[in-house]
């Protein structure tokens, strides 16, 4: 039983804390997958829910099930927040709303019927498995993966404001050629087309029939596949980056007279203090 | 107020110009924030104006909001044209050209019924966002793009030729023999559905139906999975030299011992002979 | 002949096994070489059998040839058997299931008609061929590519669990937003619906009716659109450092002098010290 | 009029093959132009006759174009034979072929009625067109290209074959689970169902309408995702590698003492000689 200096909560909320927040007792773990059936258990239930013969069939006891699961999330929640050592900080942190959102829509169905589709929100819960996973590892790679992401945001931004002025001038094009006969009944839905197009799902819901049309949603969809390749490039260029700066954290080359640590592959000497580097 | 030295324009031209064209006074943003809203109010009617229950509904009062923008951007394009400090490069410029189409067509459906969908060409103003947002970062971002691009014209220029080639090969073919029967009509029918396949979008409105259409289909298609494999390269390749020389500019010491560019930003000694490095 | 040292077993079946496990004796490849010819043929016949004309015409035919080449296939397995080192070793290696899985169907279309449609997994056993065409190298490149796909796994799983976090909310939404009257008839099937459209496949089967839904689903295939980057990313950054790693295994030369690495196969001195290499 | 040494050809055939075989005359020049000129008509051409409204109203007109067109494409090959400097070299060249097959089917017309539509291989002699313009920076690019694909044919060997294996067990699968009752009427239309999914292309003429066929064709789609991230990862390391080459071929430094080019960028010794090079 760990208690960090500081911790003015009483034994008992320590102790159960530790159950419910940390993985690194028997008991913790137990508690983590048991919560872990609790909620694919109810992942299941709310699906099967609206698959209408499941629901003919066993609808009230599906009822009761979620029932049963809301009540057992709505204590954990409570048992979350007298146990954690800044409750407030856990409430407004990621896990602490989804612990919430995960609950609410339980008591909203009690006066808005349906409401209890939004039970599938839960999913989300399921991201706790990477703690009890090997965490350290997988939310390196996923900070990685963030990293990357956050680094060529700019670019991004660039490419999302050219393809969503791209996509609105071919949709009004088409819907001046095509018309309301062909399906384009709207500039909205012929920029809805557009999107479908460019980013080459092409469901055939909508489909140009003039051969003009036919021409201009060609011209489209080369562009689209060239257009296709940028964002690739960017995720592929930043990571190739991130990876690097991470190698290079691995790395473990010390200067022997500053300390320094993250010495390039390559280097001879120490980049802030000019002292040779031992052979890596 | 500033006054660029050789500037014949009368005050009153400078100062006008300076809240029309800068923002980097109260005034400049103030009038660029209200242009903005009123673009976006313009797509919107025109977008609304096209759905056919709004039109319906409101058809008469959309109509006027049409007419109140079209003057007022009118009287905007006027006014920049007034206070440029050379109005003919403004009206050469992409923005003044742009500026101009914004308009043309509300006057131009006066005569032609309809062509009031064409306003939707002012969605292009929407990129002056990029003005009043950061605008050096994200246009530096976008000249890597662009930089990018026009690097691998030339192997994208090859590779256009290709596929285009290649998608009158199998069109014809296609043509040949699934027939109109099977709604292949005509060679450029057919042409439209082999880019529809190698671009993998698949709208399904022709497939092929005869047991060797669809064995050729399989091949384009296997194909276009690897060429589409080409452009991403390309692009890929592009980027990530242009982030390098991005990076070098950022970056310009070099060694005055040994001559090894590339330094770390926080580098003081040379990582390959340990001479101390010109401060940045 | 070669006999290993240690090995017990009696002369005919080191005589037969050189035939039946390699190909570097005129008998072994026309063993290997027969084999390939009655595989194509296996598989060719089961393609044709479910081809409803054919079955009509043939039959009974095809099942004799079935029949014979399941016989043949059960005397090769039992041969391997016999003749292998270490028969266990074999029976459960991957070619030693794949061959087992490539004879039961044939006697379970005893009990169970329609059984022999499993013989399918026949086409698996073609894999051997990359054993007689030129083994070394092909092998050496799947090695490079399974290498890439291993250093990546830990981030492959991250993004597969974001996605299928992602195409359960989205499901979910769009189960809400368009509801069974417009296709979505269940969760599981919007699910469905969610990777069709993510995975920018598009068979427009189910589409979007209503104005929000279109709208939601514009959202996924952006969304999806930057998506695809990030597994291409993941895997050319790992197959640019595995392909590296080989490089720098085929030259293992290191400078006496400064240390550096990677000379290329034709150096004779380093290119940074001028330091006279060792030849490699 | 150049004559290379050894040629023995009389002075009108070199005069002539200069002008039809060369473009750096005036009327060499304008040979090519003309020719491209009729190129495109006849493309033209075949591709309207398809049409049939077209066809209908212009038919015998099309049908003499393309007559005359023939004839002067015929009158070509055969001047080419006859100036070429070794005219059986020319007849097996890649544009030899392509010249032969563009007037062949115009002649199997006579007796095969449709055959013309094989004219559209005319469609090849376009690539001509690179002679005309830049000739050799854009023939660089495409050796680029070739060589990048020639670099990895091993490792997209490994991959379409892994493609082709997986495409013909999921195909079976399905037919087993859906059955022809729900479109897939048999193996080999599976695997075709197979190809378009995991292409994502998706025509969804053929769509899973089964639970259990929907949830294997979302875990094919999930793999198909992944699988197209390898090829671009092919592509994309060989590009930058392949591009690599080519830098250090521009790079002009030459080693003073034993003239070796192609220096890395970083080197300052001759690799070859240990001689100091020049500074970049």
């Amino acid at each position: 039983m760990t208690r960090p200096p500081g911790d003015r909560r009483a034994g008992w909320r320590v102790a159960l804390g530790n159950v419910v927040f940390n993985n690194d007792t028997p008991a913790g773990r137990a508690f983590d997958l048991v919560l872990i059936v609790l909620i694919v258990t109810s992942i299941g239930v709310v699906m099967l829910d609206s698959v209408r013969p499941f629901r003919a069939a066993y609808g009230p006891a599906l009822k009761q099930v979620e029932w049963v699961l809301t009540l057992l999330f709505s204590l954990e929640y409570l048992l979350r927040l007298v146990t954690a050592r800044h409750p407030w900080n856990y409430a407004r942190s990621f896990f602490g709303l989804v612990d919430l959102l995960s609950i609410l829509p339980g008591y909203l169905a009690l006066f808005v019927p349906g409401a209890e589709t939004l039970l599938i929100v839960r999913v989300l819960r399921l991201l706790r498995i990477f703690r009890i996973l090997k965490l350290a590892r997988y939310l390196s790679e996923a900070s990685v993966l963030t990293e990357a992401i956050r680094a060529s945001a700019a670019k991004i931004t660039v490419f999302l404001v050219t393809v969503l002025t791209l996509v609105t001038i071919i949709g009004a094009l088409m819907y001046l050629i095509e018309g309301p006969a062909n399906g384009f009944t709207s500039i909205p839905t012929s920029i809805y087309w557009a999107i479908v197009t460019l980013t080459t799902v092409g469901y055939g819901d909508i489909a140009p029939k003039t051969p003009l049309g036919k021409g201009l949603a060609s011209l489209a969809m080369i562009l689209g596949y060239g257009i296709l390749a940028v964002p690739t490039g960017i995720v592929t260029v930043s990571l190739a980056r991130a990876q690097g700066t991470q190698d290079r954290r691995l790395t473990p080359r010390v200067c022997p007279r500053c300390g320094l640590e993250g010495h390039d592959p390559d280097a001879r000497f120490c980049k802030r203090c000019g002292e040779e580097l031992p052979s890596a």
